[in-house]
C-alpha cells in the first residue's frame, strides 16, 4: 500500500484519483455486433456466441425443465442461504415503495405524482469462473417488487454452452422471467433490439466487462435505459482504535480480491494502526485463493493517516467512495457530515460482504466517484414517476393570467392562445 | 396533418416513430472546445462566446448589481406572475421530499436509507430570441429544496454581451448561486472541468441545442450526471366528444409552435371530431406569430381516429408521449391503464402550458419514448440516496453463516474470511 501520514489538501487530489483505465476504443466493434443483430436476430447473436464464448449453442432460451435441473444440484444450505439473503433484500427493497404525493398548489389546481414499474428490463449477468447469483438476486427482486411486466436475463453460456446452476436458482427465486444464453456485446444488443427469442427492453441493468460497458453506452443513445456508469469496484475503511486491525484488513482484501484494478484506500486515525494495518496485511494476503488478484490492487491503493475529523471527513466526501466501512467512535460526527457514498457500513460486526450477498441492501452502487450524483440501485430504479394534473375552471381563472403574462414574456404566443381560450369561453 | 382511421397494429410502428433527426457529428468539436477549457480555462470560454455568440465580453460573471438593475426592468405583472408559479412549483416540489426508509431486516441487521442532496449543480438556459426563465424555476426550485450547496446558472450572452432581465430576475428569485455569461459547448464544458471563474458541477441540467446535447453527452464520459437525454417535445392528445376542438388545436398548436421538429399527435374518438379539429386547425394556425414553425411541424404531425378504448391505451403506451392531454368521459379507464408517460393533464381546463409554466409541476420531461425508463425532474434529481448498515455481534451470528456459504459459492475467499474471523472472534 500506498502509505501517506497528514497530507496536505494540495495531495489530495492524486490520492483521490482512480486508477486511470486504458480506453480502448470498442465503438466500432459494438458498432458491428449491434448491425449484425438489428439485421439478423437470433442468427448472429448464436454465431457471435461461437465466436467470442466459443460455445456452439442451438437454443438460448433457458428451459424450465433445465432451471428444474439446476435447482436439484444446489446443496440444500446453499438455497437456504440464497433464500435467507432474497427475504431480506426484499423487505429492504419492499419499504422503498413509495406512495405518491398529491399536492392542490392553488384552489382549483390539482397535481399529484404516482409511480409506475419499468415494463420490461433486462439484466445481464457476467460469465467466468465464478456464478455471480449474488446479483442476480439484486436486480431481479427490486425488479418484481417494482412490478415490471417482464424481467429478462441474459448470461453467458461456458464452453458447454451450459450456465452455472446457482444463477438458475437465484433467476427461479427472484421471479426472472425469461433466461438466455447470451453474453457480452451480443447480450446488450438483443436486449436493444431485440431479437426472435430474446426481447426488447425498456432498461438494462448489470455490470460487465469493457465490452459491456461499452455496448451499453451504446444502447443508451439507441433508446434503452441503463442503471449507471460502470467502473471499478472501490471500498474506503476509517478506522480509529476501536476498531479491529484483523476485520479491517479482511475487509480491505475483500475488496482487493475483486480484480487487480480494485481501489482500496485505508484512512487511520492513529500511527499504531498503520502499523497494525500492515502486518495484518501480510499475515492474510498470502492465505488468499486469489492472493495474485489482491496484491496488484493493493499495490497502488492507499494507507493514510489522517488526524483530524474534519479533514478526514472532507477527504471522504471528496472521495465519494462506492462502499464505505465506517469503525471510529465518534460514529455520528461522519454520519452527520457525510454527503457523498454509495453504502455505507458502521461498526465492528458489519463487513463489506454482508451488503454484498445478504443483509438486504443492494451492492449495485456507482463508483469512481459518481456516488456524487448517482444512487446505487434501489426500487426506484425500476420505476419511473408520472406527474398529473387536473384544472377546474375556477383553477384556471386563478392561475391562467399568470400563464398568459409568462407565456408572452416567452414570446410563444400558441401556449397563452391555450389559456386566453378557455378564459374566455367562462 | 396526416390522418389515418382505425389503423391496424401493423402500422403502428411508423405511427408512433419520431421524426429521425440528423445526427451530426459533433464529437470531434465538442473534444476540441472541451480540450481547450481544460488547458487555459476562462481564456478559452471567452474566445469561443466571441466564435459562437459573436459576444466580446471580458466578465462571465454576473454582478448581484447587475441583476439588481435587472429586477427594476421587470414589469410588476410579469414579477407577480413568477411568484406565484414559482410558489406553486415550490409546493409540489416540497411535497417530494422523501422521509427515508429502515428496516431491521432480521434481529441486529439494521438497513436504511437517507437522502443527500448533490452538492453542485449547474443549470443550462439556452440563448435565443425567447428568454427561457421558465425553465430557471423548474431546474432551480427543486435544486434549493432539495438543499443543492452550489446552484450555477450558465446562459449565452446576447451581441451586446447581456442576458434578458427576466432570465435574472428568475434566478435571483429561485435561490441560483452564481450566473455566467456562457452558452454551448463552452458553458457545459466549463461546469465540467471547473475555470477560473465558473465552478466544476457534479450533475448539469437543463435543454439545448445539439451542440449542448453532444456536449452533456460528452460530460458524462467525464464523471458529471446529467438530467436526461434531450430531444425534440411532443404532445399526445386523446379527445372524445366531451372535448372542445377549439381547445384541443390550441393545445396542439402551443406544442407545434416549439420549432419544427416538434411532434404532435391527435386521437380522436369520433369522426365528427376529426373535421371539427380540421376546421379549428385551419382557423387558429394562420393567426400565430410562430405559424411558420408550426406548418412545419404539424405538416407531419398526426390525426387519427381509434374507436377502440383499449387499442387507444396501448397505441399511448407504446408512444410514451412526452405530454398527454387526457379529455375524454372515461377517463378513469385510461389513468389506471397508463404506463408511459411523462406528464398528464387532464379535462378540458388543463392546457399544457399549466404545466409549461405555473401549476407547480416540472417541465423537464423525457421525451422520444424514454417515458418508458425515466421520469421527468422532480426533487429527487437534485438528490442522492446512500444505503447504510449496522450489525451488531448478534446479528453477525445469525446472518454470517449464510455470507459465508454464498461468497464462497462465488470463490470470493475473503469476502467469506471477513465474516469467519468475526465469527471467530465471538
Amino acid at each position: 500500500m500506498i502509505l501517506a501520514k497528514n497530507p496536505k489538501k494540495t495531495e489530495w487530489k492524486s490520492l483521490t484519483q482512480r486508477p486511470e483505465l486504458k480506453q480502448q476504443n470498442l465503438q466500432q466493434l459494438v458498432n458491428e455486433v449491434f448491425q449484425a443483430i438489428q439485421e439478423e436476430g437470433d442468427k448472429a447473436v448464436l454465431s457471435y456466441t461461437k465466436i467470442f464464448d466459443k460455445a456452439d449453442i442451438k437454443e438460448m432460451r433457458v428451459t424450465p425443465e433445465e432451471v428444474d435441473i439446476a435447482c436439484k444440484r444446489i446443496p440444500d444450505d446453499l438455497k437456504a442461504a440464497i433464500r435467507l439473503a432474497a427475504e431480506n433484500i426484499e423487505k429492504f427493497h419492499r419499504a422503498q415503495i413509495s406512495s405518491g404525493v398529491k399536492v392542490e398548489t392553488m384552489p382549483g389546481v390539482s397535481c399529484w405524482q404516482e409511480t409506475r414499474a419499468i415494463e420490461r428490463v433486462g439484466i445481464y449477468i457476467p460469465g467466468g469462473s465464478a456464478p455471480l447469483f449474488s446479483t442476480v438476486l439484486m436486480l431481479a427482486i427490486p425488479a418484481q417488487i417494482a412490478g415490471c411486466r417482464e424481467i429478462v436475463l441474459c448470461t453467458p453460456p461456458n464452453l458447454e454452452g451450459e450456465i452455472h446452476p446457482a444463477i438458475l436458482f437465484a433467476a427461479r427465486h427472484a421471479g426472472v422471467s425469461q433466461i438466455f444464453r447470451a453474453g457480452g456485446i451480443q447480450a446488450i444488443g438483443s436486449m436493444t433490439f431485440g431479437t426472435e427469442s430474446i426481447p426488447k427492453v425498456d432498461k438494462i441493468f448489470g455490470p460487465g466487462n469493457q465490452y459491456v460497458t461499452a455496448a451499453k453506452q451504446r444502447a443508451t443513445q439507441l433508446g434503452v435505459a441503463i442503471d449507471m456508469p460502470a467502473g471499478p469496484s472501490e471500498l474506503l475503511v476509517l478506522a480509529d482504535d476501536s476498531a479491529n486491525a484483523q476485520f479491517v484488513v479482511s475487509d480491505l482484501l475483500s475488496q482487493a480480491e475483486h480484480g487487480p484494478d480494485s481501489q482500496v484506500i485505508c484512512l487511520v486515525k492513529s500511527e499504531s494502526l498503520i502499523f497494525k494495518v500492515q502486518e495484518e496485511l501480510s499475515a492474510q494476503l498470502p492465505l488468499l485463493p486469489r492472493k495474485e488478484i489482491a496484491r496488484q490492487a493493493m499495490q497502488h491503493s492507499k494507507l493514510i493517516l489522517m488526524e483530524d475529523d474534519q479533514a478526514c471527513l472532507d477527504f471522504i466526501n471528496e472521495y465519494a467512495p462506492e462502499h464505505f466501512i465506517l469503525c471510529v467512535e465518534n460514529e455520528s460526527f461522519y454520519l452527520n457530515g457525510l454527503i457523498n457514498a454509495g453504502s455505507v457500513f458502521i461498526g465492528n460486526y458489519t463487513p463489506e460482504s454482508a451488503g454484498d450477498y445478504a443483509s438486504g441492501t443492494n451492492h449495485t452502487l456507482p463508483t469512481n466517484g459518481f456516488a456524487k450524483s448517482f444512487s446505487g440501485v434501489s426500487t426506484d430504479s425500476f420505476c419511473k414517476k408520472i406527474s398529473f394534473q387536473k384544472i377546474t375552471a375556477e383553477g384556471i381563472k386563478r392561475i391562467g393570467p399568470a400563464i398568459e403574462l409568462m407565456a408572452e414574456a416567452e414570446q410563444l404566443t400558441a401556449h397563452r392562445m391555450a389559456v386566453t381560450k378557455r378564459l374566455l369561453s367562462l
